[in-house]
């Protein structure tokens, strides 16, 4: 039988209640298709400064890196917000990312049928909405260097940092982008700042030159500013966008709003090689932790994304799929996605259906 | 009579046909209330480079100081997008920024009772929507040093540009915020990514020094992911946002999307003191240039901003924004906002409206 090793990070706020969750998915789905699942928790985020004093203590990094695939919940919280940087939960879930080296962060953003009323947009513009953001994860403002604290030539206090690429961390992301478009649409948006700033004009250049190797993906550009306009004028014009590190984590979340559902979203974070990191793009939503309110259905989600992507065992993430559909077919829902005539959903209904399959 | 010079800088596309109606109801306006405008007119963006080779000749920028305010259409166009940096129109509009010391940048976003269906956003979502962005304009990564183009130590190709305020480049924005919001609703909402970047961390720390300031404005922080969220899922929540330069050119596109009418919306460039720049915030959309068919209402919006911050001549500006209205409640409509029912607009019954007032 095939035997895998899931690092979990329960992470902060409602991350251990919605990892709780879709391990017990994951298992159960797993389980169906003759694939042994072995999970081991580890601390990370403000629950690891609790309790270690660090956001992202060595053994998780070395636990992870060991693992098939990493699944985690969700990180911070007001308590550790006036923390210094390296004692953020946030840095916790940088150093992750670029210890594990996933450059590429997968975000979907569409809207299911089911939910279309979820949306804060009307129905014609909404519907039928399926957007794939690929964010360079582990470069750029995020990580480029120097960063800091300084002081000008008027002795004034200032603060600093870099937006760097280079032309291989451009390549890199430019090909995973082309692959998932050619998979999905046949079109890539690639957004940017070129009329503004070299970083871009550089990504700009780049990207182009990666297209050739993709004669059958449409690429477009598109400035930063005209894409959060886009987004909403008319989110149906995009298939797949590619974008850097700053510019993808605002546009995927705007597009995950637009979806209305953003408790349903996934992400996968990919490598060259080892193992990925699947979360859901909600954040860790310390005002509805232990509850029993928050929508497990992102990170069951992602949980599919990494069978699907991180160890290929992709029936076993069509089983998932499926019991969300069915589960949101029958009717339940969370209070973020509740509607008049929608019946609540508890944890159980949905590993129930998973194991009636 | 009071009499002030004004320079006209039409620049590219739609530009100069909407400068040329903004130019009419300007003088209309201006005569009304016994006040002189002279207006000199300069080239400046793509037109500057046809005809002197660089997009903003010396000559532009000395007459746009020596000037009471300026008055800008809109700069760039396919035909100069592959230009080297310092041959860009864009690079001319940056110049002309930093060359008036233009720091503070408002851009009011509201959604106006006669366009709320122009909206994609739900009707009671985008209902009453009204936000002024103000944008920190020249600081930040479009003019951090160092910038340009490397070599790393791998010897591939690099791109990089500094992301970078001092404590007083940020006081100065914050106070001109407060004071904004203080005249409005008293919220202000300060978006940056302390979370991450040090430049965001000394952001937020000067900006909560300056609130003890102003003791009537609420003041609230928001990362720049969430606050694109929350601007899609009730942008009502928003009074003045205060934001750097690249979160500003993203977050205020977006806003203004979703009011719908981007060809209504105006923006007022100020500094410490001397002139004003002011223009409307879309771009010079040469696909429907020379046409008659752009929208000038953002840009006689931008005229009545002229009037009132950049002279001081509110009654004017009164008088404007009253025939904007009185025009959009006769039904006329330039495409962009048009449907079904309303009439088609002209040049001429704007300017009509206002020599019968
Ligand atoms: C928590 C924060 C550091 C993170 C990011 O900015 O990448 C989050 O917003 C995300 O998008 O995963
Ligand atoms: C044209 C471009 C340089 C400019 C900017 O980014 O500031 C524009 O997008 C704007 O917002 O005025």
């Amino acid at each position: 039988a095939r035997s895998y090793s899931i690092t979990l990070l329960p992470g902060d706020g409602i991350g251990p209640e919605v990892v709780a969750v879709a391990k017990d998915v994951l298992s159960a789905a797993g389980s169906k298709e003759g694939v042994e699942l072995r999970f081991r928790e580890m601390l990370m985020g403000g629950a690891a400064l609790d309790a270690a004093g660090v956001p992202l203590p060595d053994e998780t990094l070395a636990a992870a890196r060991a693992s098939d695939a990493i699944l985690l919940g969700a990180i911070g919280g007001y308590k550790w917000d006036n923390n210094e940087k390296h004692l953020k939960p946030e840095t916790g879930l940088l150093n992750i990312r670029a210890g594990l080296g996933v450059f590429a962060n997968l975000r979907p953003a569409s809207v299911l049928p089911q939910l279309v009323d979820a949306s804060t947009l009307k129905k014609e513009v909404a519907e039928g909405v399926d957007i794939m953001v690929v964010r360079e994860l582990t470069g750029g403002i995020y990580f480029g260097k120097p960063r800091g604290f300084g002081t000008n030539d008027n002795g004034e206090e200032t603060g600093f940092n870099t937006e760097i690429y280079s032309a291989s961390e451009i390549d890199r992301i430019a090909r995973v982008a082309f692959e998932v478009a050619r998979k999905r649409g046949g079109k890539l948006c690639s957004v940017d700042k070129a009329n503004v700033l070299e970083a871009s004009m550089l990504w700009r250049k780049r990207v182009t030159a990666i297209a050739s190797e993709f004669p059958d993906v449409e690429l477009s550009h598109m400035y930063v500013d005209n894409a959060a306009m886009q987004l909403v004028r008319n989110p149906k014009q995009f298939d797949t966008i590619v974008t850097n590190n700053i510019f993808g984590d605002i546009l995927s979340d705007e597009a995950s709003m637009i979806t209305g559902s953003i408790g349903m979203l996934p992400s996968a974070s990919v490598g060259e090689s080892g193992p990925g990191l699947f979360e859901p793009i909600h954040g860790s939503a310390p005002d509805i932790a232990g509850q029993d309110k928050a929508n497990p259905l992102a990170t069951i989600l992602s949980a599919a994304m990494l069978l699907k992507y991180g160890l290929g065992v992709e029936s076993a993430a069509k089983r998932i799929e499926a019991a969300v559909t069915e589960t949101l077919d029958n009717g339940f829902r969370t209070g973020d996605i509740y509607s008049p005539g929608t019946l609540s959903l508890k944890r159980n209904p949905m590993t129930m259906f998973l194991s009636n399959k």
